[in-house]
């Protein structure tokens, strides 16, 4: 019988892995709760209308379309049982494993406060996605309708949580939208009145980077009408608006960019995991008592060289390698691998139109030729030529016209909160 | 002070209406429910993954942003007082008005039996093609996880009720999503033996079309395996599937394209409606009682040259620019126009790929030319250039690789019903 592998979410993680296995003569199972894999990394260009959700996600079946050894499902585990050696799913159906590579991401975190998420959204999922870019939109609207000055300050306020590479990206755009993009459109209110927070609980934004980049990328925001502060607690979000420590700020559109929390594996597993809730692997990605359980990606608590291996995509695709060769040589009956070596590419992110910053470790860059080798950077990681064609339209077109092209508010929501 | 323009509606006709009224010196509102203008005659491709969302959808606001004369809103119309002559807002605004037009369109009807909709979902909106394109990938997920044989033939059973051109669109890319884009992607079930079912009430299907032409459009929906049913009636829509008459059919997927149902406008306007809610306009398209409302579009019931006229696009269009031009009339303080003259351009649909039909009245075309001209009118029929890029490189991809573009499935809805 072929040895049998369930891999559990088609992220990053478990399609590098699964591409990893192919032709190793196993027989895979790949589960996943959506029929898509995500993009995330331009998951914010979806929140704020530059990009199409069907731009940045594909079906996972299509992918998988000619690997006869892997088997698509869409559905829900709910719990493995090691004993048995076989996943659970929501149906009661249980999948048999010989490996089982978990690797299912993560999810927003309210640090103990989950009652802001109605809120204050995060962003990891399409809908997701698309919630937050009615919410920025509706928010216009509702502006422009009002007669009352306060509320129309409380729409045309926009709270970013948490100075990371996705809050300043999502700050970057929302200012341009409002300052750049729809001020033409409307006739009772003047967009260029937005106020653009970004507020960070930490001394600096972008921690990952060096501090001249965080610097420039501060002054780069400041320049588009982002109002950075930073060293500022958030201490209740509620439907009126945000408290900065005693301060309330009325605003009617607050976005979570700021802790992630692992998806329940290490439960599933009973497994012990950390207070994010990663569960701990060894130096071969593995359960320290059962080696035939690999834990990959947003879901694990990997160090390398003594460091924490970082949320990224390039380390959750550097996760899934690794442990597809390791696979692969204990079906070839090899030795053991040496252990697992995280090597870090660098961090980038853009601030908006012309500004972007990349740091190499080695060597840093800044500006326009950032924002271009940021962007021709993710077109290359996109799967297959027709998102990389469409995205790279996209974005050309936006560019050359100074609009942007999916602004749409779908999905039923009462236009009065 | 300037004529007050209200428009309530920016479907085909609304729109017209206002790119006719451009330089009149109106002061012009625009009121609709949704932010976006909706290509209706390609919905059916964004629900059958072939066209996204964003690539026929456009914001009001960014089509209107030149025109400095048009404050557009986003807002619910809940009524109209004609004494005031004032439109009434869900929220209390009201908004006066010297002229109105209503054109709020048509939704579909169930002919006494709404309590199908659940289960038979129409065809009208984007959340509607995206409910439909949701419920189709699903079923073929649920059919590919069942042990159970008979689910799984209810899953890959999929009626759509309703053979104008609509249905017989819908029918055609369903079953060939099924016979050619999907059987490679599913290892337990073979998506050849998908049914898809084509059912009409009426003697044959196509009646907007001559009878070789319809005759051509069965034979080529039966090439592709749709089981196509005439002078059928559908007697009951519920979650375990379709009867008609009293022949019980298993499906889990059924499509409604039989009828529709004009906007309450009537009932705004306290005015005379047919039996499907058309509002009863004069020959210059305004209530009998009140030549400064205009109702246009789907929502009226409009006579020319003795005929009714039909409820697509080009009729639409046509009214909309009869009525600008008699509103210029008016207000210039010329004599009376001519009634409104309804030129019908013909009728074109496609059956799958490399077949459509078009019956232009004086000469008709089929197959393959046919497709190509029924692709190149509908690109040149969408706004600006970069969805006209966007929607041919879609079609041109999906002809050349065999792949659709837009296979997501989103927003919550449980796997098991």
């Amino acid at each position: 019988m072929k040895h049998r592998v369930v891999v559990v979410g088609a992220g990053f993680a478990g399609l590098q892995l699964v591409q990893g296995l192919k032709g190793a003569g196993c027989d895979i199972t790949l589960i996943d709760q959506r029929n898509h894999h995500l993009f995330q990394p331009l998951l914010y260009q979806v929140a704020t209308t530059l990009l199409a959700t069907s731009e940045i996600a594909w079906p996972i079946r299509r992918v998988m379309r000619s690997r006869e050894d892997v088997t698509t499902l869409l559905a829900t585990v709910t719990g493995v049982d090691r004993v048995a050696r076989e996943v659970v799913l929501d149906s009661g159906t249980r999948i048999p494993f010989d490996t089982l590579v978990v690797a299912t991401g993560a999810r927003h975190a309210y640090f103990g406060n989950d009652h802001w998420e109605a809120d204050a959204p995060g962003l990891k999922t399409l809908e997701d996605a698309t919630t937050i870019r009615r919410r920025l939109l509706l928010a216009f609207e509702r502006a422009e309708l009002t007669d009352d000055e306060a509320e129309r300050e409380a729409q045309l306020t926009f709270a970013v949580v948490g100075a990371g590479a996705t809050g300043v990206e999502l700050a970057g755009i929302i200012a341009e939208l409002a300052h750049r993009i729809l001020p033409r459109e409307f006739r009772h209110i003047d967009t260029h009145r937005a106020r653009v927070l970004l507020i960070e609980a930490g001394p600096r934004i972008l921690p990952a980077f060096r501090e001249d980049l965080a610097d420039y990328a501060t002054r780069a925001l400041e320049r588009r009408g982002v109002e950075v502060l930073t060293g500022v607690p958030v201490t209740d979000c509620t439907a009126e608006g945000i408290m900065l420590g005693d301060k309330p700020i009325p605003s009617r559109t607050i976005i979570w960019a700021a802790g992630v929390q692992a998806s329940p594996a290490s439960q599933w597993l009973d497994a012990e995991a950390d207070r994010a809730g990663r569960v701990k692997v060894t130096d071969t990605l593995a359960l320290p008592d059962d080696p035939a359980i690999f834990v990959l990606g947003d879901t694990a608590n990997v160090e390398s060289g003594g460091r924490q291996v970082p949320g990224i995509a390039p380390a959750a695709k550097q996760q899934g390698k690794y442990a597809a060769r390791l696979i692969r040589s204990r079906l070839d009956g090899k030795a053991a691998r040496a252990p697992f070596h995280y090597r870090h590419m660098g961090d980038l992110a853009t601030i908006g139109q012309n500004a972007a910053i990349i740091d190499f470790g080695r060597f840093q860059m800044k500006g326009l030729l950032a924002w271009w080798v940021w962007g021709i950077a993710h077109i290359y990681f996109l799967i297959g030529g027709r998102s990389r064609l469409m995205v790279s339209i996209s974005w050309l077109w936006s560019y050359l016209s100074g609009q942007n092209s999916a602004r749409l508010i779908t999905q039923k929501e009462t236009l009065r909160r």
